[in-house]
């Protein structure tokens, strides 16, 4: 047995509540390495005496790594186990002290492994409408303008034209709400805005008055009409909240400035000095933007504000959660306390956090409930577009990003081809429609809420900002709303299992079947021709 | 390059903060395969255009891995970094995508490792008097009566007797007062008393009022004279905290005994039914003991309480921490909130959890500070004792052990050789000085903070519980209190390493270094001959 590919780590993604009464394990091997893979687990007060036992099943490969779990189910939930390892010749123990030939069960209490008990609190809980959503992400002032009257004065930009990074074209959220047709026959049953409060710029992601919906979006009351349609559809709406930084015009940034460390505001920032100066930087800020300075969210009051920002539009407006800008860089307290201020006003709310990597740490049900899924973007334009991952190596590396979170947090994950912060998946792909096609397939099928910029439906190309926040061209004809629609329907449930026969890709997941192959040859997958350069789809067996 | 072996993971025990503006990386390789490791890093911002390089350092092997560390310095602490790996024939780099031959870093926000910001609230915080105290562990009833008078009708076993799970031998806090003289020459500058609140039992972790420091024990005034005692002598003293469960008299179980589910504390405890039945035992307890009833830690109420009761001996009697029993079984919210409140009222209160297995997860600066280290126990038994581990498997069970933890947890560790809960050392040695005496020497010089069960200094033999803890015998002249306060004054700085040499196990901290010969064969180790079955200790290169 390779040793050295053995892992499990207790309270981790390797080993953490289900429900109240439901513990699953999981186990790494070396790939095809193991022959059988058990647990041996009871109560930790009789783990010397008394054990049962019970196989993990395999339940996905990398390159290098099996995967097995298993769900316990469990009565006495203060949980002691060991794992019994078979490699086809010898059986080996594996514990905290390691892989060893023998195990002596007397003296487990030092270094068994163990999940000492289930409490209720420490369960991260479910989303469950996340479970099933499929979102529609808009960047507001390019979607639609509504016909509402407003002061126009800031547009600068004739709808179609070429968006420069200073562009208004004019969008706002009655456009929104007057859409709310086109995108609920796309299947969406719920909408992710960028930033919508006051604020100087087209992206808004610069707040000035965090309790005001921007003029040029309709203010506060037209984001009251577009929840209030929304949810009379059964649809969900969740904004955009920027709790990492705001713009330098924010009153409280701007009295920090006027009076330094006489504001009352001075520890709400990160200031090197007695008082920030926008011409010399000498405060934190987002990326290198002066104009963006970053909050201090290790600062008590500074949280307190934020999370009243945060409680404020579940209360008032009844939104139905937040996704959260730059979440990576604001304080683990800060989420703590954000994420039990927002369950307490609603505990289906939803909290998506911007943090393209390994969040792990963050998903464990004490901060936010999910990410914007990069990692599986990545691993599509990999795939699909740049032809870096053959489809065995594509199987591998979607097992793996499976792996980095518990089940409850991948099930909720937001899972996206393309942003507003990318180039446009469809030219990632150089307009090639079946590789689009087959990544959409891929994406509606994968455990989590498949998310699609807004202009995806029209097949929009686009480049990296501002040229992937092109105006929505609403005269289109040419639509994949058919197939958007057909796989919103799809019965997202059950089990996922991701390999790779003869070349091609294989995505089981309840009674749908995906097969892709991106070579430029034929290959047989159970029975079934599968065309090089095509994807085929089944559901009960049949094609859709 | 063995892939299987290497290993990193984000915002966990191989990245951490180390201060607001230091990044601890570990990197776990494969033992003896790597010829060179590097970090390859800059602010995320820049990545794709700049990056900076530094080598990281082999800090100790295990008998699979090898484990390098670095702590970069850093201005911007929005860090992204890959590690370059070289196996003395091949160069690697190793990212969110694993172990590969090439890496473009002009995609590399897609799967760089990255730790986004050091926030200061997220920075573990030192207890730095834990990193430099020496602990002395008193089960009350059984280290010394006090001259003041108290009623002593509970007594039932003359000071000496055998001691039976019943057994009230007298011992109270002003017997610990009027030996703080003799705790002191030992060298120890703290002390950790088992539970002192009122209680039916000897052990007391039953509690009936946490707000009665037990008369048995000299009631509360014996306390304030003790711990009052204590700091004037510049000595600290914690309290066992037993917040996993209480008596079944407590008044607010009993009241939920009487009321069911109309008492207002019915939510407190984890009860099946409408009302608990110590009979039946329809209710969670501690192991299977129904007069131990568990508290419900997800209760918020219950939360409030028992924080009210932390709180308050750091409040009103100055106490320097808490010891907390069978915290593992206790709520992460729990933890949470309970560290807030210690920590405002005292920041340098430490929190000491029991929990004898992996900790790590809770050992993030968000819950306590350190744990008893019964791995280290574990072992210093194996080693010493049973004869199960040889020096260089002693030397990488170590290396693993500090491992498992943060540096900053690690510094803070309680590390022990026996307690209340275990046979006494000196037992499991079969009487051995030699190998008491040089476990002892180990103890001392492993990090963290040292911690003698009372009687180590009179070479106290004892098994399991009831029989570990025995009356002190004051009358003992048999002592290592000589060699205790030798080891008291060394200076437990600077960073452990730890290996074997010809047999024999070498530690080294600072201008300390340990030899500690287990073999029946002499060896010479630096130009030192170590005798068969010896230890030598040097400080500055001269034996102690």
């Amino acid at each position: 047995m390779n040793r050295y590919a053995v892992f499990h780590a207790a309270d981790s993604t390797y080993c953490f509540p289900a429900s109240p009464h439901e513990l699953t394990l999981r186990l790494r091997a070396a790939r095809d390495d193991l022959a059988a893979a058990e647990v041996i687990y009871e109560s930790k007060y009789v783990f010397g005496t008394s054990q049962r036992r019970t196989p993990l099943r395999k339940i996905g490969s990398s390159e290098l790594f099996d995967y097995y779990s298993v769900t316990l189910r469990l009565q006495d939930t203060r949980v002691a186990y060991v794992f019994y390892l078979d490699d086809g010749e010898s059986r080996f123990y594996f514990s905290e002290d390691g892989v060893t030939d023998s195990y002596d069960f007397s003296l487990g209490y030092y270094n068994f492994f163990q999940y000492p008990y289930i409490n209720r609190c420490d369960v991260p809980q479910r989303v469950e409408w996340m479970e099933h959503a499929v979102f529609y992400q808009i960047f507001v002032d390019r979607f639609r303008r509504g016909a509402r009257d407003k002061d126009t004065s800031y547009i600068n930009l004739n709808w179609g034209g070429i968006p420069h990074p200073g562009s208004f074209a004019g969008g706002d959220l009655d456009g929104v709400t007057e859409r709310l047709d086109h995108i609920q026959a796309l299947g969406c049953s719920a909408i992710y805005l960028t930033p919508v409060f006051q604020s100087p710029t087209n992206h808004k992601y610069d707040v000035v008055d965090y309790y005001r919906v921007d003029p040029h979006f309709g203010g506060d009351e037209a984001l009251r009409r577009l929840v209030r349609a929304a949810h009379s559809r059964g649809m969900r709406v969740v904004l955009d909240g920027v709790f990492n930084h705001c713009s330098m015009y924010l009153r409280q940034f701007q009295d920090v400035v006027k009076k330094g460390r006489d504001s009352a505001y001075y520890s709400w920032f990160l200031i090197d000095g007695d008082f920030p100066d926008p011409a010399r930087g000498n405060y934190e800020m987002f990326a290198s933007c002066e104009y963006m300075p970053k909050w201090n969210t290790s600062c008590r009051e500074a949280q307190d504000y934020l999370i009243g920002v945060g409680r404020h539009y579940i209360r008032e407006y009844g939104i139905d959660g937040w996704r959260l800008d730059v979440c990576d860089e604001v304080s683990h307290v800060f989420w703590r306390r954000f994420r039990q201020a927002i369950k307490e006003e609603d505990p289906q709310a939803v909290l998506i956090g911007e943090n393209w990597h390994d969040a792990s740490a963050s998903l464990r049900g004490d901060q936010y409930d999910s990410i914007m899924n990069y990692a599986f973007t990545k691993a599509c334009l990999d795939f699909f577009a740049a032809g870096r991952l053959d489809a065995r190596h594509m199987a591998w590396r979607l097992n793996e990003i499976l792996m980095r979170n518990t089940d409850t947090a991948d099930r909720m994950m937001l899972n996206l081809l393309d942003s507003h912060d990318t180039n446009r998946f469809f030219t990632e792909v150089g307009g090639d429609r079946e590789a689009f096609h087959a990544a959409l397939c891929l994406l509606y099928l994968f455990p989590g809420a498949p998310c699609i910029f807004y202009g995806t439906e029209f097949y929009t190309p686009g480049g990296y900002d501002p040229d992937c926040r092109r105006c929505m061209d609403w005269a289109r004809k040419d639509t994949a709303a058919p197939l958007l629609a057909k796989l919103a329907a799809l019965p997202r449930e059950g089990e996922i299992a991701i390999g790779e026969e003869n070349g091609v890709l294989v995505v089981e997941r309840g009674e749908c079947a995906l097969y892709i192959n991106r070579t430029q040859t034929a290959a047989l997958v159970r029975g079934r021709q599968i065309r090089e350069n095509s994807h085929l789809l089944l559901k009960g067996g049949e094609p859709i």
